[in-house]
């Protein structure tokens, strides 16, 4: 029997990293074909060991594909959607790494067949750069993965990203679309657009020739996102649009509370900083992890992958007894769980 | 005779790393003594071998000290000038490390003799770390560092702070006062509160429990400022307030302008982010440099620390004659490297 296909779609920073990843585990028994609408960056990936073949268009890479990896912008990743369904066979599993978790669900549901599992997936990892040769096996350790499983996904599929993510290293988080893409506004879409405001405040001034001079560390790390890649930015801002505004709102509000507290000086002006150096050294210490309930194992990665195509449900898994509803009724991420039997992050190791 | 010797006030981040520096030369004739508010702070220096000896009082510290190095937050070092008159001996070289210029300029020239000379600094490093545990002899590799001489200071004074500055790898950058805390303001010191507000905004928000959980890479960079010294940010507020609300007042101009764009969509969000792209790629690619005259060699560090207590003119300097206007007014610095034949910048390392 020809060895199982896993395809990535868009041979970037993410799917390149995921690529090697993939392509290093010892005694894997898939093959791993990478496409993008950029030849070269679809070369390159191959160069650097990170697929096994590189394709021209999405047919060679959705057939026989067992397991299919957007990892291309969201609007990118709509029309992957539109298209795929004529290619993909029965019982695929498909899942993204995009920036926006609603959008993306429901334009599974909407395109693609209703044998195809979808599993909604966003990697909180990488900073400012972009493209294939940026990438690293290392990108995804220790990164909160975000998985939101679609109405119509089983436990293998489930399973199966699970295992996709515990093998790069990374904590697979479930939440609800809705949830995700709120609070991602807050901590990774919004921070883009308030680097870019700073970059172009400052380089658009009259005085940019002596202030560059002066640039250092800290306008770096506070314009760093500012280096990221546009097409994921505009893509972010056009499916996140609501909540992100929201968020600059209620950030710019924040900006005008501490512009009176430094108008007027003193000790609140000193309390601010010394609370704020307090709470933030307590997060990067501990940061919020979801606690596992008792007794539940986390399933290996060498189990997910190895089954990935042998199918049946994952036996470590408790109390799977039927598919989420047949009527398409979103279920909620603590119901899933329970019926998997999967707990919400590794035990201990943080 | 005795060996000459340095004092380092303030055994922090800034103090200890300059204390690596300097007992790390090879055959250096001076002793460094250091001081801290806080015992322990100077004992840690001490111990890492930042420091030959820690002293417990502002008058041992200062005493027989041919250069005087004060590395504490702004408020802190006005505290020190008001006092340390009564101890310096005529001669005497001082040197600060403070974030803003303006106001430690104007209190040197309060409170110092005359026969002490002070030549402003401000190296553009370190970030969020503070304490002497995060110190490192590389802490200023490749760093700007400002320079401010107060019009009473000698060439000989200033060239010894160039070669302070040299012998830890950092670039010199002449700039008047007032100048450096409009820069500053907005590269290094607005960052700090726009880092403050995110982590605020996001930690005390509802959502915060979940929010946390998928705070990746984008949040911690962007708020890492956060982490600061909070003496040093309530300093810097205090002392350099009224630029630093003109560039917050812009940096809220430029998020209303940038929302606009977003509720508008299209092209013009999409070049925005393009366009920010490249520019700051190009700015991390090819920072702005202050051009040197030609044929003007920098002073070496050798040089200038060689001579730190020899007195006399530095002799690779060009066309020096007479000290600054002993009026007492400020020398522009473009008529002070003239008459020192101080170049601006190394030659062809950046």
């Amino acid at each position: 029997m020809a060895r199982s296909r896993i395809a990535i779609l868009g041979t970037g920073l993410i799917g390149t990293s995921l690529g090697l990843a993939l392509m290093s585990r010892k005694e894997r028994d898939y093959e791993v074909v990478g496409a993008d609408r950029d030849r070269a960056h679809a070369r390159e990936a191959k160069k650097m060991g990170a697929i096994d073949r590189d394709v021209g268009s999405l047919q060679e890479a959705l057939e026989e594909a067992a397991l299919v990896i957007l990892a291309v912008p969201v609007m990118g990743a709509r029309k992957i959607l539109e298209e795929a369904g004529q290619y993909l066979q029965p019982g695929a599993i498909v899942t993204d790494t995009c920036s926006t978790k609603s959008d993306i669900l429901r334009w599974a549901a909407e395109f693609l067949p209703e044998s195809v599992h979808f599993v909604g997936g966003h990697p909180m990892a990488g900073r400012e750069k972009s493209g294939p040769g940026a990438a690293s096996v290392e990108l995804f350790r220790d990164a909160m993965w975000a998985i939101v499983p679609s109405p119509r996904a089983d436990e293998r599929a489930v399973s199966v990203i699970l295992g996709l993510v515990e093998s790069v290293g990374a904590y697979p988080l479930y939440i609800d679309a809705q949830e995700h893409d709120t609070y991602a506004a807050a901590v990774s879409h919004l921070p883009i657009l308030l680097s870019v405001a700073l970059f172009r405040m400052v380089r658009d001034s009259q005085g940019w020739e002596d202030a560059g001079l002066l640039a250092g560390p800290a306008f770096r790390d506070l314009t760093r996102l500012a280096s990221g890649d546009p097409a994921m930015s505009r893509d972010i801002m056009a499916t996140n649009r609501e909540a992100i505004l929201h968020w600059l709102d209620r950030y710019q509000q924040e900006l005008t509370t501490m512009r009176k507290a430094l108008e007027l000086g003193g000790q609140p002006v000193a309390d601010l900083f010394s609370s704020t150096q307090f709470d933030r050294d307590s997060f990067i210490e501990n940061p919020p992890i979801r606690r596992r309930p008792e007794g539940v194992e986390a399933p290996s990665a060498q189990d997910t992958l190895g089954r990935l195509f042998v199918g049946g449900l994952y036996d470590k898994l408790k109390d799977v007894t039927s598919r989420a509803g047949s009527s398409g009724t979103p279920m909620r991420d603590d119901e899933l769980r329970r019926k998997l039997g999967v707990p919400e992050d590794r035990d201990g190791e943080r």
